[in-house]
């Protein structure tokens, strides 16, 4: 049963900091062991990455058989169904759209000093993209990831997945082809991450490193992170369903349930200004899971993390939303945008009765790389500027040099940083 | 001397690989201390600031004396002189012009299939500036820290800055004033960040921590990152000019110095074609060294870690300079222009003769918080965008979520999660 708080008891600001602060993921000790595989990439390079591979994955390769050929992914392509390339290019062309319109702006403009100034924004030259291999591995995900750095204008998106026993997932090859990967290598683990950082004989480095992972994977990219850029390290999902009596509790419990399937570690809440509702919606939860395939998963999330907030008001509880800055929030009450209005901190919204989160991990549009763990307080999406990057630019002229000379000097005087009083004076013939 | 590299040489590759991938910064082991310190301020919260405070900064504070009062900023600004007054004022509007035409625009739109969607932009609720004490206290890092974040809407700016035996700096408490930083507290190191992220009971806890510190500073960002957002962690500062026959030398000189004077690990590069430029170059810094206040870290700098690169041709060594990816670009050309819009990766570009880096550091507007260490191949410098999130927005209707469905339950299928298809057809009445 998951635990109930309640807005109206004197233990509830104590029960909802217990809420926040609970420990959904246990952390392994796994950074020595890592360190130790990123200094054996850096130092023997492909052969390394070989000798890993058959170690983890249990697959032995070449330094010719480590990239995915054109004509095997040709083969996956083939392999899969015309409605799932379908729903594919779907998914692919929707994202697409959505993240064009997320390219920023140059600028450039001239102030009353006669200084010029602006911005101009480039595309990362080269992106690491990791997928996991076995259950993790969703073609979705690799759409998520490689579509934005594609719109973003990266010359070259490198797939990493690895393939356990040489199993592969045609579905993710076929997602690589239609997002346009440029290359796609056949390992995993933090000898992959090592590889994109630092670069082998047969795969160059890339710039940045995006892409879902377990802990060796998060730990090999917090290490690497300075050589590279990294993404966010993702957390266990979350949704938090925000709903009046006006909704369907089927609904409801279908959504908790999507979340809870991903994992036993993921966190489905509910929180409702009808007590009702609430009921009803623990009962359809567990009517529900006696039908689901991973009902073990999903029963564990729900039990061990879901919550149900009972409130008084929901406007008023704005607050409390705020602090838990849900990576989802589903909001179905009578008027959704005027709640969503309220709030501050989420990584996605869906408004309404017939937005479910599933639609926007597939096909809405919006990205599903969002950010876990209560760090929606500080943090975005993936989208198309986290593949790119800003370059500021100004340029002074002579009298514009000599209108910003005064300040810049005192300020230079003050930090007692005297050459770069200098650098402006010796340019104004004093 | 510096060292000087010939790219018609022979060893050319070899050479430019060496001073890319040269260590300017010995990494010192503190994150056991790091550790240590975080875990007791979370324990024991003011108790463990006041005792790091009194043994690092030999200054004996209680929970009252934390925090600097109003009346002391009021004295910190009357103790300023009005041309430093004045200099700050103009750094801090400029900073504000510039960073104002960076706020992003919010998103909504209709598509073909009705489902509408969008994102919305929302500032960080509280942030944390972290200000050095000692020599590297400067002001205008105040300002191009709290400027920002000021104009991105943060409502809670909360500065820390230590200050050792008591010792404070004027300017640096005007500038916090200027800038609208609405905490001060007298606190520094490990101790301040880890207050900053988790709380104290005089220091409500922020959602992100910025600004520049000494290493344990730095190893604390990476520690409370995840529990707070961070800026990137700055490694020493680094200049790379790039001159023809037209630049003058004695002010290529005052603008390597400027970047030298910094820090012994700070790095200034000339890129040129012109021979004689860079033997003109090389005789007019030893000659503006010996009039130099900071000479001997500037000298060590530039003897250290400067260097001369010669090259047959600017243009065709722009691949170079984004190897490189330079934190400050100078270019002196006869087309400044011209080069800068050839080159991809450079935290800031400043064109043209009369357009010394020293002036974008102080009042030029642009930010001068820049990615150091090659890492301009995958980040910007300092932004609002650092200070805001975004949202993304979805909303269907029946009819919409209906054309959705099929590519949306397709891939879930595909992916085997079953709840993720129900919650999609659920809605269908099928």
């Amino acid at each position: 049963m998951p635990i109930r708080l309640d807005d109206s008891t004197a233990d509830f600001e104590s029960a909802f900091r217990d809420l926040l602060s609970a420990k959904r993921e246990v952390s392994e000790e796994v950074d020595r062991v890592v360190a130790d595989i990123i200094a054996a990439v850096r130092e023997r390079g492909d052969a390394a990455v070989i000798d890993y591979t058959r170690r983890f994955d249990e697959l032995g390769l070449t330094e010719a058989t480590l990239r995915v050929p054109a004509a095997e992914i040709d083969a996956a392509v083939a392999a899969c169904s015309p409605a799932q390339i379908q729903a594919l290019e779907t998914a692919r062309d929707r994202i697409e759209a959505y993240h064009a319109r997320q390219k920023p702006q140059d600028a450039w403009f001239t102030d009353a000093a006669g200084v010029e100034s602006g911005w101009r924004w480039s595309a990362v030259e080269a992106v690491g993209l990791y997928v996991p291999g076995g259950t993790a591995s969703y073609p979705s995900s690799v759409l998520m990831n490689a579509v934005p750095a594609k719109v973003a204008g990266v010359d070259r998106v490198v797939m990493v997945a690895p393939t356990p026993r040489g199993e592969t997932n045609p579905l993710v090859l076929a997602a690589a082809r239609l997002a346009g990967v440029d290359e796609i290598y056949r390992i995993g683990g933090a000898q992959a991450v090592a590889a994109l950082a630092y670069g082998t004989a047969t795969i160059a480095p890339v710039s940045k490193i995006v892409g879902p992972g377990n802990a060796y994977v998060a730990a090999a990219k917090r290490r690497v992170f300075g050589q590279v850029g990294i993404d966010m390290i993702a957390g266990p999902s979350e949704v938090l369903i925000v709903a009046d009596a006006t909704a369907n509790p089927d609904w409801i419990a279908a959504d908790l349930l999507a979340q809870a399937e991903h994992d036993a570690s993921a966190q489905s809440i509910l929180m409702t200004d009808d007590a009702a509702l609430a009921d009803q919606v623990e009962r359809a939860v567990e009517a529900q899971l006696r039908t689901l395939p991973r009902a073990a998963i999903a029963g564990k999330s729900w039990s061990d993390f879901g919550a149900i907030l009972l409130v008084a008001d929901l406007e008023a509880s704005v607050p409390l939303i705020d602090r838990m800055a849900p990576e989802h929030l589903e909001i179905m009450t009578a008027e959704p945008e005027r709640l969503s209005g309220l709030i501050r901190n989420a990584g996605a919204i869906f408004l309404g009765g017939h937005t479910p989160e599933a639609v926007g991990d597939y096909v809405g549009g919006p990205n599903h790389v969002l950010p876990t763990a209560r760090s929606a307080r500080f943090s975005s999406g993936l989208g198309v500027l986290d593949f790119m990057k800003r370059t500021s630019l100004l340029k002074c002229g002579p009298e514009s040099l000599r209108a910003l000379a005064p300040a810049a000097a005192a300020l230079a005087e003050a930090e007692g940083l005297h050459a770069h009083g200098r650098s402006v004076t010796i340019r104004l013939n004093l």
